[in-house]
């Protein structure tokens, strides 16, 4: 899309109250601020006191909370600064189909489908920090981008060290993709011990600042799993050509493999902000004020085969890669809803795949989705029956 | 330059008889053998019985080696082939600059410099091996290359690892270079350990098979002080943007440090192979049979800052390189004779370094040069001056 008359990049943040969203604002900061950017509309949550907050300091021509109800609280922390304010989801869609060239989609969950595929639609530039438009919408989403005509730079910082290791010209040669996990605070516990925990305990990440779901999301290894499918789609490969290697430092956030032997990885301190700022700036690398590694400090680096015996999470991933159909989002749609009977301590840390697995079966005849709305109802029904594993779970204790 | 008639790449391997030269037939004979390369020339020095057979393996035009008294035995060993023969310096020269389009420059020492430096001016694709047609030549090399209009690939792991890592189009963004060196035997030995070894022991080297100057200058990190120069030149970088680390296991085989605080690393098998494929095919990687990493059973790689104070030669490198000139190139005509001096028992390991310096402070004066022939002056005086120290040493003993 052509910048804005100012020559200013005109950027949309979906998302901009979590972890991704509050990275983001740092770097469009660091890269110019106000001088470079037009920032077009920024979209919360609950933290209404933050989303009033960011709108005001990059002067967002739009602010929009996803709770209806807290439409009044937004409208009247910004009463009197020009920017107009929204709520609830045809006003999350609002901000996303607003004209920018680039759209941070950082949207947890489901609710990052409908909007992150709006902006895709209209051309702008998606980095992509969401994981379900790619596990639950796949081709569709893939398709949908390649249609409006704008790029799909990841913005994880797994699929972020793949695209930056994948050179243009040499997809033929591309063997395989090495995605890195970091094992998460359980790498070692054995199934026992992970059988006890608390969500407290399953949300303490060792390497990385996260949300909740993404910290139990990493304690489980779900969110390499959702990478695994994610990683398909992104960069057009086999279920095969996806290996998951775990090291525990996270330093070397993925890797690429070639035919001729050689391995190409992106290395970097745990810090969102140098995959933001890649995505931002993309194709050109910015300058970005973020800890530099020092090899002789890392020290040493570990490695490991990651056991999907007491990781079950990634054997569920090949299955859906294998399957391949609507399973991905189904994997994920029950796991949403088990996730959460975890964190309110309805079911065990271990019973969140057990669950994910018996929706999976019970749903692996529906087919291919032709369109979202089979993304949608097959992902309510994941739900709906994830729900029904749940109730019986609890009625059976 | 245009491929042959039949199609085929014509290749020439100056010092097919070392290990790289080994190791770039292997390459051919992967990647299609007689039917997609014409190998114009192969060239060596003693080992008759070896080029020989080589030559007639592969069909070469001519063979050459590099000694003169040897042309008998050659001749007499491709009687009857239609094997062009040649001996001595002419011989190499002409081998040089039969028209080819790619050749291998695996001629060690000074005695590479002139015939790779023909065969840039004739315009062909080189793959450097030899060190000292950057670290000696410099400037004048690269400038010879890019007037031939040939590509300057390097063979180098370390170099050969830069070059992948280096994104064309990103040349702004580099901050760094960061060569990685094992550390070589003597990584963890005291200087007083070192001072009694031996060249067995020196050439006794953990993770590759190579020769002896080359395995002993790893003992000495001189490789790696010739790398840091060669480096500079390469990649047209400032000194103080060249790091080394230590890495004892040289699986990653080095790495580019972004301006976004991203490292890209090039990883892989000790196995020469790779970046000699890598320059064979370049700009299209090729498919090798070479043993592919597995990172769990890597299990670990370990990092350290370099020793200056044990491996002196580093701490010569950043000096040649701050003082620019000819430094380099008197740096590694003192080490060559003291490398020498070394394996004769002459003189102890850690002389080495302290010839080099001693030779490097007395030509310091020297400037820079604006032919071939003072780079050959300045060599042969080092080489001279770092006689008479060794003379020195000799006596004082």
């Amino acid at each position: 899309m052509a910048p804005s008359e100012a020559n200013k990049r005109r950027v949309t943040i979906l998302g901009s109250t979590g972890s991704i969203g509050k990275n983001t604002l740092d770097v469009i900061e660091q890269l110019g601020g106000r001088d470079a950017f037009e920032v077009v509309a920024v979209t919360g949550s609950a933290n209404i006191e933050l989303l009033a907050r960011q709108a005001k300091a990059v002067g967002a021509g739009l602010a929009v909370t996803a709770d209806e109800r807290r439409y009044d609280e937004l409208k009247s922390a910004l009463s009197g600064t020009g920017i107009a304010v929204g709520a609830g989801r045809n006003a999350l869609l609002e901000a996303a189909t607003a004209p920018s060239d680039w759209v941070m989609a950082a949207i947890v969950g489901t609710a990052g489908l409908a909007p992150t595929l709006a902006a895709a639609e209209r051309g702008a530039d998606i980095a992509l920090a969401n994981k379900e438009c790619l596990v639950s919408a796949g081709n569709l989403f893939v398709e949908a981008v390649a249609a409006g005509g704008g790029r799909l730079i990841p913005v994880d910082s797994e699929h972020s060290a793949v695209f930056q290791a994948l050179e243009a010209d040499q997809r033929h040669a591309v063997e395989r993709i090495v995605l890195t996990a970091s094992g998460g605070p359980f790498r070692t516990w054995s199934r026992e011990q992970m059988a006890g925990v608390t969500a407290a305990a399953a949300s303490a990440h060792p390497n990385w600042s996260m949300g909740l779901k993404i910290s139990i999301g990493s304690a489980s290894m779900f969110n390499k799993a959702l990478e695994m499918i994610e990683a398909k789609h992104l960069f057009d490969v086999r279920p095969d050509q996806i290996e998951v290697v775990v090291h525990p430092q996270s330093v070397i956030h993925s890797m690429v493999g070639y035919s001729d032997g050689s391995v190409l990885a992106q290395l970097g301190c745990p810090d969102m902000r140098t995959a933001i700022g890649y995505a931002l700036s993309y194709p050109r690398r910015p300058v970005l004020n973020v800890e530099r590694l020092d090899f002789a400090k890392l020290s040493r680096l570990d490695f490991e085969a990651p056991d999907e015996a007491r990781f079950p999470a990634l054997r569920l991933a090949r299955t859906a890669l294998t399957r391949g159909g609507l399973q991905g989002a189904v994997m994920n749609a029950a796991e949403e809803v088990a996730f959460q009977a975890f964190v309110d301590a309805r079911i065990g840390f271990l019973q969140m795949a057990d669950i994910a697995e018996v929706v999976m079966d019970a749903m692996v005849d529906w087919g291919a989705a032709s369109s979202m709305a089979d993304v949608f109802a097959v992902d309510e029904e994941a739900r709906r029956r994830a729900g029904e594993v749940i109730t019986k779970i609890e009625m059976a204790a």
